[in-house]
């Protein structure tokens, strides 16, 4: 069933220390075995180097977090925060879930996550390189796109034989190794046991991306499958599903020193972009975002407080965007420091050098064309966020993509833009209906509002006439009156906000969109194609980007060789391995962060207040010192998280992070807040992975929550 | 010459461990032997608890602050920020000393720091306990304040035989012991070094009461005398004084560990005040503090940006608030943990079974009262506060005191207020001069302004009726027009800013100041009435205090012997030992701060931007790791500042911290944020010393400011 075509591997890499930084393609562990194991894996690196073995098998994706298997019937464990929208989803003001917690006594108890919630299990990679290349050679801007976008769609259709598959080609090294992933899609994952909002998100927003912390960042969640094994929807009558493997426990955990592993799915990177992207995104996007995103937080805290239902329906997205700015912030505070900036722009130069010393004149034209490409890209970059801010309203957004539906309808599949290819209308249809849970009317206008209002700031050569017209912005005139009576307008003549009425224009023609008058429905019409042009530049520039990105890195792989340099791929969501061992760290003088927090920290830091209120059991059974055998002798109590110096970004979270022996002893679940730009540079002294150490975990599982049904299940001895 | 009356120990302290915390006299070392050695002293206790023996010798006062001997020529090593008027006093717009520091690099190129610049070396400390106590037998309030003072005054003008003497009269234990204490007053003190602010007040308000500190805050002064030795004011023909001892340095400083004493002044504690009075400080005071204090600095900061010549004006007095502030703001996060304070209530409550079974009637009626006098303290006390922020105006704080000094003139010189005797003329005199150096005519009225608007806010039964009518303050109007009206004829019609005007007031009739048309003398005449019953007021409440504090203090030093527990008397301004060790310490779980910073240090925090704008050439230094001598090994840097876990307070700043055998190794100059509420309580665990290292100290010296001569007199080799 499993047929795994080995990962190629650039080149061997000389027998010496590594660095801890490197998001390594499991099979890439091969040639680092000697490292590996002088940072003190137990077992043969074989062992975790092959797709279609244990470990590797009990490893899940959710789509947009990692996550494992814990149990031979299905059950895993994840982040809190990965099943939040799960938490969510199950809760109302009434019943509220992310306060209280929830935890299934029993099976049947298990509750549904939600339309839309989906695990991966990896089937099969096949590297599909060489057909790519040969026919994407010689191909430029729009043909190189439309090309690309052929060939991965027909990958694709004749991956997704049965409907229980889901396949994606994945690009490594910006396109010289390409990918076809294969992974089996479970549509029945039901929400098993999440703490307390208090346990599992406790510090909030103020501890996020900081250390030292005392986070509970997990959950577990259960994949169900039909009686006869097939991947089918929610259904009363499905049954736990039985993996190829599953992780097991070590209640001891690590000590500082340890050996300890993270396997997952880590989303983007940008290690191989030029410096000079990261000028443009520290000096121009991140200050943009920060600008933007404190306003929407400003808009949403004060709704919130005059109709508390806000709170709850925004929960997620505040969590979201609380995230994102923190991180943006963290970006530029990372910059300010030029060191990092510096030793990357001292690197490319070395790279320059040695291009021209070879000669290399391929590479030295795609330099010049990612430094031009990168110019092009900032024209009418402020109008685009803007415009793209606006576009976020849940309203427009749903209406957009509607009419956007009908139009594709009327193309063959395989014509499609991928996005709106028959295999994604579920996902479609679920995005579409899940709006009501995290929407208000109010609000959504309130947002929208204030994002246009910042759009009718830019000065007129800025602005876009078309966009002006839908929204009757006018010449140099910047109240805002005219806007806020088109809003009226707006939110009064539409009933999308009505689930059943939204969901009855999935079926619809572009006749019948184009005939409405549903305000919403006219609008996404009229800014149809002026979408359109936008998206097909922006595809241009994509395909352009890549084939210059290509020849780079291609250039840039011969170098790294050259120097006895490893080299990793920018993380692409596909299934990583980072490795190295349990430490603290020092960013500043004097001042030394320890690896291991202790439930004594969560005294300290409580308040009472949210983010920092504990549950009363929690505090009581810290104060009787109930460490029951969860205890670390060094720090005499028991372990809350701990810090390693591995290499994650967006997309590990819920990754298990695995002992010597590649058993679970922890979650990743977050970076210190030096690491925030490390998706852009690490930095060895500084960049440090965050987890959550099982035996708080556990702890929690066994004193606070009586969870004895789960202990049973993954065979902890109480 | 010098006669030592050994001070009274209350009781043999008993042999065991003895806790960190205490500011002893040194007489009281001799009971504390063996806990002194253990800690690490490697001399005879006999050489530390003689104060006529080096190196109590070497210790001298500048009233506010402590300093030190270092060669037998009267140089003077204390803080900066202890020297921080004299370098002002040097400093116009042209030729800032502050900014640019400042070295003498011949003897006669020392500058004078300015009138009212005074030191004052111990010269004979006598137990005067037994007469007061007994005349004071009995005496309640106003009769007993008035036997105080009259005792007190004939003391110090029996001590003062000599104008070069000044005495002063110590309290110790609320009131159980007196001590009239001699000391030689030098009149003439120079400037000799002082770094440039960039060190000398490196991390400026930001790093005020942090670690991690990299602040080099040491400066130098020197004692001028005729040259018959008598003490003069400054003459160019005056010589450098020759005192009894001077304290050596060791150039090698202190490790991790290593025993180290400070011996100073500090000012004033509260650990001996009823837990009741922490309640109405952290819950009143402070909070009014910072309400003030912050509007004050927002008002001087916004018209420095208009006219520059105030943020020169204003600098010290900026620096004495924000650190105020600051102060005011860590108290009230340190009582945030209500530990601290539920902790001293329950030893409080112990103290009082305690007095319950010993049917001690005195001491138990004596709590009573102190409760009591407590409560009746709180009327008008926002009245109070504002109206003595109104006073703080220099206009009228010299207008108010020039009248008093009038009025007082009329009497004999027993009768007067003692802050008006004829030996303290001078003393006023100097502060009627040293106005205009820190004065700002329009920031007087700004500053004035903003605190009468917050008086009238108050409610009209909390406002003085005597007190509206100055200012013209009118029922419940509360909008200003009429405070802003009265302000422009009070600053208009006055010529008090003028020096020489000013000056002439000093000898004056009071019918001279009665028929002025000057407006500032004219509201010093007006409400002097007020004034007097509101000193009266005051008086009488703290003689009743004392009262109480006295017999409380009479029990609980019973108690205390009972307990077996040392005590040493709160601080007050005398010279006082602390000792321990060189220590870091954990404020956080997962957090630890190491005992040194080291120079390395000052690059990560330098930003170009004050107050992290170190001098170039001390970053170039840094950066080529010229280290020299002054290396600790254990940091592989020059340590910068260091942390002990001894006991000061206000007062201390510029005490010589010295090591085992006495040497100089450093000065003590703040103490860490979690220290700041030390003055009520002390926390064994996180209040800690911040010390200025010697090597710091020499390494600037040496490699930064070039200061040859300095070194070579203090011995030190190159």
């Amino acid at each position: 069933m499993y047929k795994i075509i080995k990962y190629l591997l650039i080149f061997i890499i000389p027998i010496q220390a590594i660095a801890v930084e490197g998001m390594w393609q499991p099979r890439q562990l091969l040639d680092l075995a000697e490292d590996v194991k002088s940072k003190g894996l137990d077992i043969p690196v074989e062992n975790i180097s092959d797709l279609d073995k244990h470990p590797m098998t009990a490893m899940v994706s959710l789509g947009f977090c990692s996550a494992s298997f814990v149990s031979d019937t299905g059950l895993i464990i994840t982040n809190h925060h990965c099943a939040y929208g799960a938490i969510q989803y199950n809760s109302t003001s009434e019943n509220n879930l992310i306060d209280k917690g929830f935890y299934a006594s029993h099976l049947k108890d298990e509750l549904t996550g939600g339309p839309g919630l989906y695990i991966y299990v990896t089937e099969d990679i096949t590297d599909v390189s060489k057909q790519m290349v040969k026919e994407l050679d010689g191909l430029h801007g729009r043909d190189r796109y439309d090309k690309m976008d052929f060939l991965e769609k027909n990958l694709i259709d004749n991956c997704e034989s049965k409907d229980v598959y889901r396949c994606s080609v994945r690009v490594f090294h910006g396109g010289l190794k390409f990918y076809l992933i294969k992974q089996l899609q479970i549509k029945d994952v039901r929400l098993v046991y999440a703490p307390s909002d208090s346990i599992g998100k406790y510090g909030g927003d103020v501890d996020n991306w900081m250390w030292p912390r005392h986070t509970g960042d997990f959950s577990f969640l259960r994949a169900y499958v039909a009686k006869n094994g097939d991947s089918v929807e929610f259904s009363k009558d499905n049954v736990p599903y039985h993996s190829k493997s599953y992780l097991t426990v070590n209640q001891n955990g690590l000590q500082e020193n340890d050996f300890a592993m993270v396997l997952g799915y880590p989303g983007r990177t940008s290690r191989h972009k030029l410096a000079e992207e990261i000028d443009s995104s520290v000096l121009w996007r991140y200050p943009m975002i920060i600008k933007s995103f404190t306003k929407y937080i400003e808009l949403v805290e004060k709704e919130s407080k005059i109709r508390p239902e806000v709170t709850v329906k925004y929960a997620s997205r505040m969590a979201g965007i609380n995230n994102y700015m923190k991180n943006s912030e963290g970006m530029l505070d990372g910059f300010k420091n030029p060191q990092a900036l510096n030793n990357k722009k001292q690197a490319e130069k070395e790279f320059k050098q040695w291009l021209f010393k070879t000669d290399n004149k391929t590479a030295t034209a795609a330099l010049d064309q990612l430094e031009k490409l990168l110019t092009e890209k900032k024209q009418y970059r402020d109008r685009n966020f803007y415009i793209g801010q606006v576009k976020r309203s849940q309203l427009l957004s749903a209406a957009n993509r509607l009419y956007r539906l009908s139009k594709e309808k009327t193309k063959a599949d395989v014509e499609r833009n991928s996005r709106y290819q028959k295999r994604n209308w579920g996902r479609i249809k679920n995005s579409i209906e899940r709006i009501n849970k995290s929407f208000d009317n109010k609000m959504d206008r309130i947002l929208m509002e204030d994002q246009l209002n910042e759009y009718a700031q830019l000065s007129m050569t800025e602005r876009s006439a078309e966009f002006d017209k839908l929204f009757n912005i006018k010449g140099d005139d910047k109240d805002g009156t005219r806007i806020s009576v088109e809003l009226d307008k707006l939110y009064k003549n539409s009933e999308l906000a009505n689930k059943e009425i939204r969901m009855a224009w999935l079926d619809k023609t572009p006749e019948q969109f184009e005939s409405s008058i549903d305000s919403f429905i006219q609008l996404a019409v009229s800014m149809y194609t002026m979408n359109m042009e936008k998206e097909q530049k922006d595809e241009v520039m994509t395909a352009n980007l890549q084939e210059a990105q290509m020849n780079y890195m291609q250039a840039y792989l011969s170098y790294a060789k050259d120097q006895g340099l490893p080299v990793y791929a920018d993380a692409n969501s596909t299934l990583r391995v980072t490795y190295g061992n349990v430490m603290g760290y020092s960013a500043q003088d004097a001042i030394k962060y320890s690896p291991f927090t202790s439930l004594e920290g969560i005294l300290q830091k409580d308040t009472g207040q949210e983010p920092f209120d504990a549950p009363d059991k929690l505090l009581k059974a810290i104060k009787s010192k109930d460490y029951s055998r969860y205890k670390l002798a060094s720090i005499n109590s028991v372990p809350v998280n701990f810090l390693t110096d591995l290499d994650i970004t967006g997309g590990n979270s819920g990754s298990p992070t695995l002992d010597s022996q590649a058993r679970l002893v922890g979650l990743a679940f977050d970076g210190n807040y030096e690491s925030i730009n490390a998706d852009w540079i690490f930095n060895k002294k500084l960049t440090k992975t965050i987890h959550v150490d099982i035996r708080y975990i556990l702890w929690i599982m066994d004193k606070i929550d009586n969870a004895d049904r789960l202990l049973n299940e993954m065979g902890v001895e109480k």
